[in-house]
């Protein structure tokens, strides 16, 4: 996480994000992306999910929603993949910007009522609220962090994802 | 996965879930259910995300968007959960159905842009379009899977925090 002759900051490669930049800019269609996972079901409420070919991310819910509680869930999995995607965004904005960071910890919660999913409401069965707090570690300017955040929160992919509306296909095969 | 003479079926503790069901009938703030996790940065675009007591979700982004590869990304984690979401709500309703499952597989693609995550323009950095394609295997008939699928969309945590806007609160602390 330090300044190199080597062209990297906060381990960023800087020239690969840079290619990737200029490959967009002259190849629009170079930033259109697919992104795949599959999940299959263990019995219960155990099930994993494989990306590419990496180790499957393993899912079950707690003994008192009927699970057998050895894995996180699929709601604090999607808070997992929120703070992931902030501490990319932090990493690359804060090497675009030559600013080091020494450290990041990213804490999410969020609210969720259950009524819906147990049947006994045909409301909103999602998350009502979410709330991210990000501790940041540098030795730049308050004003460099709360810049460097504020881009971060604007070009988050997940975030862009969850607080807008996003068209799912849920089709029967 | 079969029914046993202890009230099982699909390996799913019915008894649990009717139990929490009565709970949540009886005092509705049951229901409401608040769920954490805690990211923290590695270096470089690899992160892991931290839940209750379980081993760290890790994240890392591919060669050729300047990660290490080590790891699923966080908007391949976001599909994973939604896979897993949806593993939980087709074993919970076929079961509260009377209806065995006997293998169950969940395709899931997304497509993203990446230029508003690469800086490039300002607007909407998370998926475009998210496809699910459901794999079920059973004995029971075709309408009443198809019911199962139609009760398991309606109610799904993950699959409703994608579909609508849910309000983020991102702080700087």
């Amino acid at each position: 996480m330090t300044t190199t002759a080597t062209n990297q900051l906060n381990d960023v490669e800087i020239a690969t994000v840079g290619s990737l930049i200029d490959a967009c800019r002259r190849e629009p269609a170079t930033a259109e992306t697919v992104w795949s996972a599959t999940v299959r079901w263990k019995g219960g409420f155990a099930s994993e999910a494989t990306v590419r070919d990496f180790d499957p991310i393993a899912s079950d819910e707690p003994a008192g929603l009927g699970g057998t509680d050895t894995a996180p869930n699929p709601v604090e999995q999607l808070l997992a993949a929120l703070g992931n995607c902030l501490a990319v965004g932090y990493a690359a904005n804060a090497t675009a910007a030559g600013i080091e960071l020494t450290g990041l910890r990213i804490d999410l919660d969020g609210d969720l009522n259950l009524e819906t999913f147990l049947g006994l409401d045909d409301g909103h069965a999602g998350y009502d609220a979410i709330r991210v707090r990000v501790h940041v570690e540098s030795d730049a300017a308050p004003e460099k962090i709360d810049a460097l955040h504020h881009k971060v929160v604007a070009s988050s992919p997940v975030g862009h994802t969850l607080t807008r509306a996003i068209p799912v296909e849920f089709a029967l095969s």
